[in-house]
């Protein structure tokens, strides 16, 4: 991933423009490039203005240029948007159909030589060209909200991607600050969701028993493990878990719990209106005195002074933000 | 949680002194507590000492008193140790033979109006009373490394842990700082750990499966979700995911995508050498560049960063630090 040399776009266009396509609009827009958006909603220009807002705010305070943004332009159709794009982001709901219908748009009207990028947080990329007349132009782009926050994208190919195409994408996603990870090897959910899927479903089971609530999991959470996974991942903080010993010891010691039959991931539990309502109530008692924007706000001002921390101490996702500022 | 009005003691045990005690025996030390300290090791002093120097350096930085500590002995025996004590926290090794045996000896010399917390990530306390003579005294008092730093206890009592004394341990470890969570059903691995267990096991599928390296996944960790949970839970982020329908509209969006066959959880990977082998090479080529001393230091400065942060914003564990500073 290293070896990746940054390049800069002109002209993006962002098809399907809710509250990700609106952060990845605001991300490009903050890095100077142009974007052509479109989407059915006539709220579309309202929530990339809410978010570009936000963006914005976030940048000056982490000390980035907001002086130097792109224009942004509401395209009349997926045409209008794209004609004229070196980049495509498109975010349009998890629906495979939907996909492959504003995948035929794009292609018929984008560049030959343009790039597609899907924020799927699920869906193949293979199985998504099984319907485009020109699949070499799409990659899972899958981002992590806030988008213009985050820098991690993920960058799956399918089976009609050539690795200079991921190379490509790869190269405009750090050029707009991003770390872009190459997932190799193409499955549902690659591997972030693969992740965060395994505690979704453990965190229901531990709803539904009545073993803890929402805000007693969030809390165990952000008063532990979260603030360790903020700067050194699974295997960094086992590692040195293991001490001395390395990450064998660790392994030795720990590895055999494995076999504990602790999960109940074998399967998932159903949503019934009773697990629906508990979690929306037990929501409500713990997040419901917030408005979303002002947890928006909030989720901001604490991203950003970690990013600041870990700039500072040259360590993590900081360092992304460092280099990118260097340049 | 928040009714629990926190008590200071004078005088604690620490059975146990690998990592984990010496940074129970730290944390106490800092908040003016006198800890006997027992351990079979003669390394134990050096590893207590090594700890307390990296507490003593966060706590500074978070501006927390350092001159106020309590004293502490290495006692010639648990029951040397114990004797005056009015808490003991246990942390010795994860095996339920060791387990038994120390606290039997714990037993025998403490006085009967203790409490006695165990570091247990997973053993069940009704299991560990079962061969106790004064089973109401014990609790499962399960931290997160670094334990000086992270707040979060989950307190777990078994079927002999009366009410009372429950909120007796809480109320010990909201007074050295801690925001104890009580687990209120009785399931192995108790809450977080479940959490961690279902990350760990899919992780260890994609290492496995050739998907991604250690460093990838813990970057995509690191730069993505990570940031999001050092500051707001799975559920409050999710409902910020769903926008203003909250948590019902969060579930209708996305609650059917877990029907959708992603996961691998079904059954562990085997520890075979070959996978073990790969573990260790790709830690090493992630992390190895870096001692495990050097790894302590870089993540407490970068934990003390986003606490100063949090307690800025008033948020999170950083709300816990603010009423702890306020007492």
């Amino acid at each position: 991933m290293d070896d990746i040399e940054p390049i800069s776009i002109q002209q993006a266009a962002v098809v399907g423009c809710g509250v990700i396509g609106a952060a990845w609009a605001s991300r490009m827009l903050l890095n100077g490039v142009n974007v052509a958006v479109s989407d059915p909603s006539p709220n579309a220009e309202q929530i990339l203005q809410e978010v570009l807002a936000n963006a914005v705010a976030a940048y000056d305070e982490l000390g980035l240029p907001t002086d130097r943004q792109g224009r942004y332009r509401i395209a009349s159709s997926i045409a209008d948007a794209v004609e004229d794009a070196q980049f495509i982001q498109e975010s349009v709901p998890e629906r495979p159909d939907i996909k492959a219908a504003v995948l035929a748009e794009i292609e018929a009207a984008a560049p030959v030589d343009s790039i597609i990028g899907s924020s799927t947080s699920g869906i193949k990329p293979t199985v998504m060209q099984a319907t485009m007349t020109h699949p070499e132009r799409l990659v899972v782009g899958h981002p992590y909200n806030p988008v213009y926050l985050l820098p991690v994208v993920e960058v799956v190919g399918g089976e009609h991607t050539p690795i200079e195409n991921i190379r490509h994408a790869q190269a405009i996603y750090a050029g707009i600050g991003m770390r872009p990870i190459h997932v190799r090897v193409e499955i549902d959910a690659f591997v972030g969701d693969r992740l965060l899927e395994a505690v979704w479903r453990e965190a229901l089971w531990l709803v539904n028993d009545g073993v803890a609530t929402t805000q007693e999991i969030d809390d165990i959470m952000t008063h532990g493990f979260g603030l360790r996974w903020a700067q050194m991942g699974l295997f960094e903080t086992y590692r040195v878990a293991g001490g001395a010993g390395g990450f064998r010891h660790f392994i030795e010691q720990f590895g055999p719990t494995l076999e504990w039959p602790w999960t109940k991931l074998m399967d998932t539990p159903d949503f019934t209106p009773e697990l629906v309502d508990t979690l929306v109530a037990q929501s409500d008692a713990q997040s419901g005195m917030h408005s979303v924007r002002a947890l928006e706000r909030t989720r901001d001002q604490n991203v950003v002074g970690f990013l600041k921390v870990l700039e500072a101490n040259d360590w993590g996702a900081g360092r992304t933000i460092a280099q990118h500022r260097s340049r």
